[in-house]
């Protein structure tokens, strides 16, 4: 009574693929953690942002240099990455096995890194409080529109007029150059002890709309990316949509405050609040991307909603390990995929690319330290800091040249000049903060 | 002056879906999310654990019933997925690209759920405290080896003989009768106010001794399966070299725990516990699994090792919410696999794979009841009740089956009988054993 359903199945050539998978992801993994924290620890130890360290870490495991860290965009079969050919030596990948291999792992970690960075602008949604934002008020708004404004304007007519750099891309890098990263402005102004300064409020609250603003150009860029043309009605819809999207989510949010907090008292098992929230904060990302604007945008909604109550602050702390694991694969997939040697000045073919590069870091300090001289009234206030605050990209420029370069938007140089001006405004803005703010009390605070 | 290399790539069908397999991935972890959450909170209502809702949850989105969550294995292409459809009608996936949206999306869940038990075997083993055990010392042990040996013993040979079962998946069912759940036992025990009488501590000690033994089991019986045969010498080399490698481990934990303490205090930037104990924790995986064992030996291990400091606890606070959000895609993918259809009594040919269910179900209480009436002197221990405590498999029963499952050793019926006997063990436990400790004194504490 031998039962026929019962006999195993033929040893499969995917199950043993599919460990090999698992190596593979879990060897990228080890990889990018190492990159990641050793960067943004010698980064952090030289008074630099970490986020700049993670992704100088980046380009150095990736094709630039070490070759740890490759995407098939660069190697379709994964004969270059040092990663497949030590699986080869120490964990039986045959080498008719590797593309398939290195195909599928590659594919895992490309979605672990868009996990990133959803959650990375979930955190970021849950940082930015739109009632702080109303006292701030004005000055803030017309900082960060100008901010906006300038650096866009500038970026994308240069990049046409002078570089002849097709619409559509010129208008990405363009959008590029809107972003203000939050984190390391706040960092660098509470080590100098400026957090609760008038300049220090208004600089937060101006990076707080540019986060909001760069956002919903993202999205309406990376839309009119996919169609490759610039449709004015389709440009109106993509602009409505993202504004309609962000203003339905605020105001649903009410409803969803009370679910999120109704559910995680009524769960008493583990995860009554994480699960919740990323049940949320997924659902609104897939339908970011099901109207055809971008993920994020969904996952930045959810995080923006969320009313200041016991919950949220618990959440946010339980947050932060997840988010620790998932966003290296972010930054440093950005590093790693970004071939600096085209604008290796040796090579004369180059040279014009490094001309466009100039041309974005000057776009992109220039477009920020004039919109503190924006503000009128209020004679004491120190003009210069403000705009200054206001140069560094860090993870919200990145954001832009990961999709950028994902989507095919962005060419190779492109995307490398556009990693340069995040690189160099990122790496500008501690040292010139603590310049331009000469009273500045220093303060060992640590965030 | 057109510069070639600034001319974006042609927008490429690939890029399109890779943004199309995140959106899949995101409904993927959603209905993961609804169904973990959902399933999980009844099942504590009722009194029984969370993962045994979680495994029926799966159970109801996958292939026996909504067809919410299927893998390549029971549907190549995707045709039958209903997330597949959902995304054709409202994400914009054409027919054409489904299969291959299907499998890169499956492949990605599959790596996702086991990194999830990576993460679950890292926290069984943070959990497991060495230095504990050596106090409860011999009768913990005693009853540890006999209810590993004797469902073992028992499962393998009745298998063999009674069903005709070849040799390894027999082998394999067996092994998996041989675990105990530390976690649901002691929720229970502690339920009950039981968690620190003696019987409960001897419970909590031949259960932790289980899980070492069960992952060596695991290691030998998944490595004897991807050769197809039992080779002595292989089966030698397997059991020392399992051995070997915790031992290795234990002996090299102070050297890691006093990287991983220096480390945690040298960095200065987020993430400064769980990046170095994920890079651990990985890379052991790793080794584990290009040694010819089990991925899940290495983090346990990792796990093992850590010693009882400041550190650890702040880690282990840390890596719940890790584990929250990955544990999930495990257990649900586990009894989303589960064809219970092979088990419709209904069906004349299912009648025999039921019958070998009933049986695994027997064996697996039988063999753990006796193991109380193994401990010599002490006449005043409730020897039943030691015996009950070790019935229920939970996550560590449906780790063996997972691993059975994606390895193609078990088959769909054994397969099914596995996960049969994990439910129903893991369903009868808290009654059992809040019946055979009359003397209880109830408490409301909840872990």
């Amino acid at each position: 009574m031998v039962i026929a359903n019962l006999l195993p199945l033929a040893a499969e050539v995917s199950a043993e693929n599919g460990s090999l998978v698992l190596a593979a992801v879990l060897l990228n993994l080890v990889v990018i953690y190492l990159a990641s924290k050793l960067g943004g620890e010698l980064s952090n130890r030289f008074g630099f942002p970490p986020v700049l360290g993670e992704l100088v870490g980046g380009v150095i495991v990736g094709v630039s240099a070490l070759h740890l860290i490759v995407f098939p965009d660069k190697d379709p079969t994964g004969s270059t990455s040092l990663i497949m050919q030590f699986l080869q030596l120490t964990g039986g990948l045959s080498p008719e096995a590797t593309p398939q291999v290195f195909a599928s792992a590659s594919e895992v970690v490309s979605v672990l890194a868009e996990l990133g960075v959803i959650i990375l602008l979930f955190e970021v949604g849950m940082e930015s409080d739109l009632r702080e934002l109303v006292k701030v008020g004005g000055m803030a708004t017309l900082v960060a529109v100008v901010g906006v404004t300038v650096p866009f304007v500038l970026g994308t007519v240069g990049a046409i007029l002078i570089f002849h750099v097709p619409n559509i891309p010129a208008i990405f890098a363009g959008a590029a150059l809107t972003a203000t990263s939050i984190g390391i402005t706040s960092k660098v102004l509470s080590e100098i002890g400026q957090l609760s300064s008038k300049e220090g409020q208004i600089i937060l609250g101006a990076a707080v709309i540019d986060d909001i603003l760069g956002i919903i150009i993202l999205a309406v860029v990376a839309s009119l990316a996919k169609t490759g043309e610039v449709d004015v009605a389709n440009l109106v819809y993509l602009i409505l949509s993202s504004f309609g999207f962000l203003l339905g989510a605020i105001l649903l949010g009410k409803l969803f405050n009370k679910i999120f907090i109704g559910s995680s008292r009524l769960f008493k098992t583990r995860g009554n609040l994480v699960v919740p929230a990323f049940i949320f904060a997924f659902a609104m990302a897939y339908i970011g991307s099901a109207i055809h604007l971008e993920a994020i945008l969904g996952s930045f909604a959810a995080g923006l909603i969320l009313d200041e109550t016991d919950e949220k602050n618990e959440l946010q702390y339980q947050v932060v390990p997840i988010a620790d694991l998932l966003m290296p694969a972010f930054f440093i997939s950005v590093g790693a995929k970004t071939d600096l040697g085209v604008l290796n000045p040796a090579v004369p073919a180059n040279r014009e690319g490094l001309v466009i590069a100039l041309f974005l870091i000057t776009v992109a300090i220039l477009g920020k330290v004039v919109t503190g001289f924006a503000v009128f009234g209020e004679p004491t206030l120190n003009r210069l800091a403000i705009g200054v605050g206001m140069i560094p990209r860090g993870e919200v420029g990145l954001v832009f040249a990961g999709i950028g370069t994902s989507s095919g938007i962005l060419s190779e140089a492109l995307n490398a000049a556009v990693i340069m001006m995040v690189i160099i405004t990122t790496f500008l803005a501690p040292p010139l903060l603590r310049w331009v703010f000469p009273t500045a009390n220093p303060s060992s605070v640590k965030a």
